[in-house]
């Protein structure tokens, strides 16, 4: 299981994310790296070269350049080659914590796309509340697309309960689907048909409509939108909670020495609470439909949840999550 | 300026309405109510009869009656006697806690549209966490409509920026679309198409995109977006700030005494921060485009909301905000 890994993508890149190799090495034996970037950046934090394999280029993608266009013209950068890399079947997988956009274009235009997937959705694993370790739902899309038709929704119902059953070994997801209601009448015209396509598909276990309120209560295993509403959805989640932060971090600054106190000892609970609403303790985004994991993290990832991440594709290589899919489109009627 | 009253609407109607119309009566003398209901029952609560007429009924919408058929079919219901009050100008505004759906209802097929407003959309003042008091945003639509075409948003941000310089007094509001990115060139189809036209628009200080995660941070005084994502977006965060304050709660019971003396403190910062976070606080949610102000608060809501709605009310009408958004959409061209 060969890995490729754009080292120079991120924040803190190099060292962010060749630190993360480190342990990934340790926790994960059985997995090779293929690293590009800068040689010498990268080997002043490389602990040593077993399982990796070094690919020079002095050229990167920033996360300020225009997606597709970057993608198509700088040939040479970490990000394009390790793209490359995995359509050559010299790596099983992509990974990357830089340009988003970038990774996305690299996915359906490098990687490709699995024959009858037409729009592949990013999708993450989604932390709810239910007090149960590690549960959570796979949302997708969460915006790699700014329109989605109907028959994308059923799509990614299909590509989401594979994910929840291959990688989260859930034996019957439980599929919703994001709308104004519960009830099956309620919608948009997208969602109105969507819910039709997704209710006649046999393959997967459709529970019907569920409402953003709900999504952080468990309602189901996978949530399934379109990309405009995923990204705003998810934004907004991203937006409550940081507002919220700020103001228990200011009420903690005009309270008292008890206060003080108190909020010390219940600050360790919020920053428990801050790590499980960041999605990234579930492991990256994955750009899903197409021909292998392409996996994204924020930017600013640190080494432990590259490691992580590095876990999570391990289980997606294992499990032939791709190959499975790929057999069952082949497989599906159109 | 008369306000009709659906007494009968809402979790705790009549008694939380008609404690809530005794308020108003000593906050706005100048106000004078028809409370459509029960009139034993609205009797029974009402401190005295100034200022009130009381118009007895014995039907009323529940609220899990299906809206639009409710309307047509229950005719001597206590909001759809009020909105025919409003219809037969023998009322100016309308006032309902009840069944969101068939108020909207009431509002489009019974006291009607403007001119030019295809589509009014449901419009609530949603606050900032700026630290500057009343600061909040208008956002709209909150989810009248399951679809909406770009000439609906360019008409949301005319409405919201009528009602932000008329009832909120705001010179020369910020109007954001809300978008899955601040460039100009980002969107959906429907968004891109509705920055045209809100670019074009000479009437508003269109200032772009806002993206969801921006939106409590006041980034703009009025934010429009279709009725699906903002559905989507209110919910999310109503859902994420209810997870948080629940985790908070199981932090607090599972802490030691200090802790819990110190959550004790911060409680009631964070009850104010929940306050905040409620938008029934800026007064109920208006049904915007329709030619008398039709307002809605929560089922749940109680006297003091109650009140506070009839005050945001009676400045939608000394400011004539309708009359003059049907003058404007009179006079603009097609």
């Amino acid at each position: 299981m060969r890995i490729a890994i754009d080292a120079m993508g991120g924040d803190n890149a190099p060292q962010a994310i060749v630190e993360g190799i480190n342990l990934a090495k340790k926790n994960y034996p059985e997995l090779e790296f293929l690293l590009f970037g800068k040689e010498n950046e990268i080997k002043k934090y490389l602990t040593d070269e077993k399982n990796v394999t070094i690919i020079h280029t002095d050229e990167k993608i920033n996360s300020d350049d225009e997606p597709v266009k970057s993608i198509r013209q700088k040939k040479q950068a970490s990000m394009v080659l390790a793209a490359h890399a995995v359509k050559n079947k010299e790596a099983d997988a992509l990974f990357s914590a830089g340009n988003t956009g970038a990774l996305l274009a690299a996915g359906l235009f490098v990687v490709g796309r699995i024959k009858k997937v037409e729009r592949p959705g990013l999708m993450t694993t989604m932390p709810v509340f239910t007090g149960e370790a590690g549960a959570g739902f796979d949302f997708i899309d969460m915006g790699a697309n700014a329109d989605n038709k109907p028959e994308h929704l059923l799509t990614y119902g299909i590509l989401g309960s594979f994910y929840a059953k291959k990688v989260r070994s859930i034996e019957n997801p439980r599929v919703g689907l994001l709308n104004n209601g519960t009830e099956a009448t309620k919608g948009s015209e997208l969602t109105k048909a969507a819910y039709e396509l997704l209710e006649k598909e046999e393959s997967i276990n459709f529970i019907g409509n569920v409402e953003a309120r709900d999504l952080f209560n468990g309602v189901a295993d996978v949530v399934v939108t379109d990309g405009f509403t995923g990204n705003a959805v998810l934004k907004s989640v991203e937006g409550t909670a940081m507002s919220l932060m700020t103001i228990l971090k200011s009420s903690i600054m005009d309270s008292g020495l008890k206060g003080k106190m108190g909020a010390l000892m219940l600050k360790d609970s919020l920053k428990g609470m801050k790590s499980t609403l960041d999605y990234s303790s579930h492991g990256g985004a994955v750009l899903f439909g197409v021909k292998a994991p392409v996996v994204k993290t924020h930017g600013s990832t640190g080494p432990e949840a590259v490691s992580h991440t590095m876990g999570q594709i391990k289980t997606m290589l294992e499990t032939n999550l791709v190959e499975e899919l790929q057999t069952f489109f082949d497989n599906k009627e159109a």
